[in-house]
């Protein structure tokens, strides 16, 4: 597939590098440097963002969130008229308004991989990051099913776990799982830092652990926990809920989570991609747990826990 | 030294373990199979309470939280004139309030390790278990220095970072650093829970880390927590106003203390263990971040961040 890759930070650079050895892809960065880092590890690059969207089938944005919308509108008057874009913005909601809201509706297919590092830049990048990891694909109401097929297929090429989800789904779940964890690891690092240097110097593996992402460079999780405020809202609610409440019970009930963490994987049966209630069986497979993974070329097999 | 342990799970067994090349150790657990198990990895165990006890300089309580007053008063009638009786509970003030019930101010160290997993018994035991942990030691009005420079010696030589620090620092400090990660993991699970299967299929690394404490048999964090009830209420208030405050001040706070952690080794400098003023000092090391450790045999150094 001809691809191209804008952004060549830890998630681009990572991308690039996987899809590099199956895939005519080329790679783009506004960091001069970057660019020939990248080029340096024997990558494609272009030198503007007009000749890395040429001709490509598919386009992954894989710039930072503040500046999602900006390459939005600069992508909008170069898109290829079959391409279809996609994205790795940890909320989904604010990036299709921003591609709504740039006449795009229908050609972008929100994306989200579940991987990571409290590292940045390409020199982070790891051509295995995203080795079994989940990576959220939006079906919403404007989805053009066979472009999400397409993106569907490269990434399940490259051992992914792809979960069929709408915006507003992920944006609940990610504010559960990636966001929340982010302001309750602050918390624990502020509180214990509190406790003065007895508590630090007490400090542990409960209290490595349940803070390391609170080590991540500052402004991502910042602009991750702003950018998704209504869903962190409700992540952050139930959370103080709990705390305030019986302990034995709140305990107990994480214990219960944890234990049955991760879901297993279930045996993969074949997707009937036929366009009739496509979206709704997509979405059906997200809802319980599941995703989709290739099975031969091209052919996408689903996996319910 | 001749050592008894009494209690030979996770936290005991990897003590007498550790001991048991350096030292003259008798282990005793109430469970015979636990007394098999250490006898059949050549340690030298005792069948009753009476006898484990009998002409030991130093006794250590390695039962669990909430059968530590019944094992005090048993052991009281029992212990050696000359013998200091210390513990490894998780927390300090009720132990203190037990031990004095029972007649044995003075007689007694409180102790606390920084270290454990979330597996339990003497088949999870491991003699490294405690190789540069904090282990806290406490200083209280009524302790004899001289048997707290004793349990300080013997732990110092097993390669342990003695903390010197009242019953009530400690417990404050282990609030903040142990039973709150166990209280924020419990919430994230139950929270990403409560998002269903998409949310669990989502969940990666920073769930993972932040949960994982949760995944710990439940009886412990559950005895702890409860048992240290005054000083985990104000834990986790202080939590709970930082959630709903502002959140790119928490995310910052949080930044730089989890980036200021661990604090530094600082170079040794030896104890000036003479009795007048000794126990202020001690307090002292503690409050500024400090520990103790073994320069050469009974030698104490203390090392400052």
């Amino acid at each position: 597939m001809r691809v191209a890759v804008l952004g060549l930070g830890l998630i681009g650079g990572s991308l690039v590098r996987r899809l590099a050895p199956q895939h005519d892809v080329r790679g783009y960065d506004v960091d001069v440097e970057t660019r020939r880092q990248a080029r340096d590890s024997g990558l494609r690059t272009a030198d503007d963002l007009a000749s890395a969207v040429a001709g490509r089938e598919l386009i992954v944005l894989a710039v930072p969130l503040d500046a999602l919308s900006t390459v939005v509108g600069q992508v909008a008057s170069l898109l290829p008229p079959d391409a279809v874009l996609t994205d790795v913005g940890s909320v989904k909601q604010p990036v299709y308004a921003a591609v709504r809201g740039a006449g795009l509706a229908g050609r972008f297919v929100g994306g989200h991989p579940m991987a990571g590092t409290e590292f940045v830049g390409f020199a982070a990048s790891d051509p295995g990051l995203y080795d079994g990891a989940a990576w959220v694909l939006c079906v919403e109401p404007d989805t053009v099913l066979s472009l999400w097929l397409r993106v569907a297929r490269l990434l399940a090429g490259c051992g992914v776990r792809v979960v069929p989800a709408t915006a507003a789904e992920h944006d609940d779940a990610v504010a559960r799982i990636s966001q929340l964890p982010h302001l309750l690891a602050a918390a624990l690092a502020t509180v214990a830092g509190a406790g003065g240097p007895l508590a630090l110097t007490l400090a542990a593996g409960s209290f490595r652990d349940g803070t390391r992402v609170a080590g991540t460079p500052q402004g991502l999780p910042t602009a991750m926990v702003r950018s998704n405020g209504p869903a962190v809202d409700v992540a952050v609610a139930a959370a103080i809920e709990l705390l305030r409440g019986d302990r034995d019970a709140l305990l107990a009930s994480g214990h219960d989570v944890r234990r049955g963490w991760p879901l297993p994987a279930g045996d993969p049966t074949a997707l009937d991609a036929g366009e009739a209630g496509l979206a709704d069986r997509l979405l059906r497979v997200g809802r319980l747990g599941g995703w989709l993974s290739i099975a031969e070329p091209d052919s996408l097999s689903v996996h319910l826990p």
